[in-house]
Order: C-alpha cells, then sequence, then structure tokens
C-alpha cells in the first residue's frame, strides 16, 4: 500500500432518511472529502435509495457506494421480514421495537470500517440517536463508545500508524426537533429525504418513522417540504 | 417475538478450512443445535464453499447458511483483489501481511451476531489464530475480548434476558501443530476440509496458507489426507 496521509476524509452511513441527510451536510462541510454508503439489508422497500442518490450528488460525495447485503432472511425484524408487524403507535418505555434489526448498526458500522480503513478515511459519520430510538440497544453512547474502541483494536489503523478512525454520532443526543432545527441552518433539502417504512409513492403518514419525522417538523414549527412536494405533484 | 428460553446453540463462521472445521467440531461437541454460517465476502475463489457445505453436511448441523456478501469491491486485500499480489514467502514481523481484509472478522463476527441474536443462539465460534496470523490486529485476544463487550451493548440479549452472546475463539493461542493434533483428538475430516489462497483444483503448494497448512501436519507427524486423496484422484 502506498504511503497516503492519513486522515483524509470521512464516509457517511447514508440511508436518505433525515438523520443521515444531516450527518452528510455536517461531513460536507467538515472540508476533507465526505464518501457515501448505502447498505441496503432487506428493508421492506428501497424507496430511500433513491432519496440517498439524490443527496449525494447534490453533496458531491467524492464516492458513492450503493451495496446490497442480502442479510434479511438472517434477521428478525419488522423492517426486513413481512410476518412481523410494522408498529404504528409508537413504543412502550422499555421494549424493544419490532423494527429493531438485530445487530443492525454493528453490521453497518462494521462495512462502513473496512471501507474507511481500505480508503485511510479517518471519521465514520451514523444518524444514532438515542431520544427517539431510545429502545434500539445499538444507538446507546455506550455502545457507540464500545465500537469505537474496537474499530481502534480491529484495524490497521492504530497499529501500524498514528491514525484513528473515530465514530461520530452528531444526532445522538438531540430531539428531533432539534435535528429539523440543526438541518434548517446546514440547508439540507428536506424534500430528498425519505422517512417512511412503508415506502409506497408517497409517504404513508402512520408508521412510526412517519409519526416521528412529523413531530419533528410540527415542534419545529415548520412544513415537512417533502409532504408538500409529494403532495403538490400530481 | 415467543419467549424461548435463551442459550440453546451456537453459531460456527465456518470457512472450510481447518480452522473453522476444528471449532465446527468443537461446537457440535457441546450438545446444543449448531448452526453453520458462511460467509463469502469475495474471496479469489470460492472452492472453500464446497468445503464447508460437506463439513456442515458432515457435522448434521441444524441449519447451514451460505451468504455472499459483495463487498470485495470496497477492501483492499491480495484476498479481495487481483491487484495486489498474494504473499508466497511468509510475512515479516511486525507488519500487516497483504491478505489481511481490512475489518473482515468485524464484519463477518457482526453478521454472526445478527444471526445469533434473531435464534436465540447464546455462542459464535471463530477460528481465529493469534500464532499464525499474528500480524492480523483482529486476531489479536484483545481484539475479540472488545468484539464480546460490544456484543453485550448491541443486542437485545443483555438488554430484556438474562442471555449472553459469548465469542468462542478456542485455536486462538493454538500452533497449527497443536490445531492438527487437536483436530485428529476430535477426528476432524481433514481430507474435506480447504486451505490455499489460489482455489485451483489442487492446492498450489505455494501459498501462505498451503505452507502454514503442511508445516502443521509435517510438525504433527503425520502425512495431510487432503494432499494425499487430490493426489490419488484422476
Amino acid at each position: 500500500m502506498t504511503a497516503r496521509k492519513a486522515g483524509r476524509g470521512s464516509v457517511v452511513l447514508l440511508s436518505g432518511g433525515m438523520d443521515s441527510a444531516t450527518c452528510l451536510a455536517l461531513a460536507s462541510r467538515a472540508g476533507a472529502p465526505t464518501h457515501a454508503l448505502t447498505i441496503l439489508y432487506g428493508q421492506r422497500h428501497a424507496r430511500e435509495v433513491r432519496s440517498a442518490r439524490r443527496l449525494a450528488r447534490r453533496y458531491r460525495v467524492a464516492r458513492h457506494v450503493v451495496l446490497r447485503l442480502p442479510i434479511a432472511p438472517l434477521l428478525r425484524s419488522a423492517l426486513t421480514r413481512r410476518d412481523v408487524r410494522l408498529p404504528t403507535r409508537g413504543t412502550r418505555a422499555g421494549r424493544i421495537p419490532s423494527t429493531y434489526v438485530p445487530a443492525r448498526n454493528t453490521i453497518l458500522l462494521s462495512v462502513a470500517l473496512g471501507y474507511a480503513e481500505s480508503h485511510r478515511l479517518d471519521a465514520i459519520y451514523l444518524g444514532a440517536n438515542a431520544i427517539d430510538y431510545s429502545g434500539y440497544p445499538d444507538c446507546r453512547p455506550e455502545y457507540l463508545r464500545a465500537f469505537e474502541r474496537l474499530a481502534r483494536l480491529a484495524t490497521r489503523a492504530g497499529v501500524e500508524d498514528d491514525w484513528r478512525i473515530e465514530v461520530r454520532a452528531p444526532l445522538l443526543r438531540l430531539s428531533k426537533r432539534e435535528i429539523v432545527e440543526l438541518g434548517d441552518r446546514l440547508g439540507v433539502p428536506w424534500a430528498l429525504t425519505w422517512s417512511c417504512y412503508a415506502g409506497g409513492r408517497e409517504p404513508c403518514g402512520r408508521c412510526d418513522a412517519c409519526r416521528l419525522r412529523a413531530r419533528g417538523f410540527r415542534a419545529a414549527g415548520r412544513p415537512d417540504p417533502l409532504v408538500r412536494s409529494v403532495r403538490a405533484s400530481p
């Protein structure tokens, strides 16, 4: 491997939703090249990937990789299996929601880690959120710290060089309202993002992701440009 | 999810090589159901998968999943890219070999973790070895401890239940000779395993994997049944 200087950029795990779009906006501002990695792990629909492609173009990423990982049949979740019902009434406290995908963030972060190491990048951005997704074990701050520790031990970074790969989850402690406000300040093109779990032509408005998104915009005191643009189109 | 009792079995990351075959033999002896997970991440050849299938049949696993993860184009390694030369002269001390695949074990273990959580298993077997693969950062004992810690934080196991998913790397501190001796005691069918990186009809005898394997059998004072059976077949 040629001895390029380490610490040259970041990779954003870009699902196409509001949170990862905001992460992409933050990463792009950092100056160093930004890569985007969209991993389709067998969600019920692939509507989000269109949003991810549009966002990647808008932010002129150095490279956008869309990767299909056929892991859905292995993992039990409402997001990957049709025999598990999608929730529409929020989550009871202390319970893990049925949309939780076993080890999902660990799988996504692992692939991003291999990508970051291969391209000598020094940061991985993940739109994890500990407020709205408090039921997901792999959205907890202590989980992310553990992954970062693992990343130091797992890779060439930290063995041969003075090089670290950081895991950045800048939205971890923000409410959906605060994410809308932050995204507004950064100029995130909300109309290009997609949140709905159901994946029809329009957001269903009923699933937990739609409800959470609507609540965020309502709390921020502004309309959701996606809903407006979808309604406006014939 | 139905409330089945946790701690009901294990999943073995089965590449088809000597080490994972020995892990499969150990896991099978434990009594609880054994699952096997073979992940093709774009190695230069898929010859090993035939070995993995034969081993899974021989050990009558509860389920053998063969999963193709198209991650090779993302990761720089001699095992996944044709423009990186395969090593044939061993590894210099303190250097990471070109056959190292960035974040490979983390990716494999993450998928196994999701599988174990989905099937309520309590152990993952990995044939990692810190002696022969001392140059690989993700074969170090401290790496595996860090992954186990991550696994506790990453999953439903340890949040809702009194349930832990262990990472077992029983060969970690064994030499190749000791692995041959252990496998012999367990009755591992070496002729069904495959180690060669090159993936022709016969082992090439020159790559690091072949050389390591040959050294192990030589040190254990016995011939390699694979080499004998390949030579005997027309």
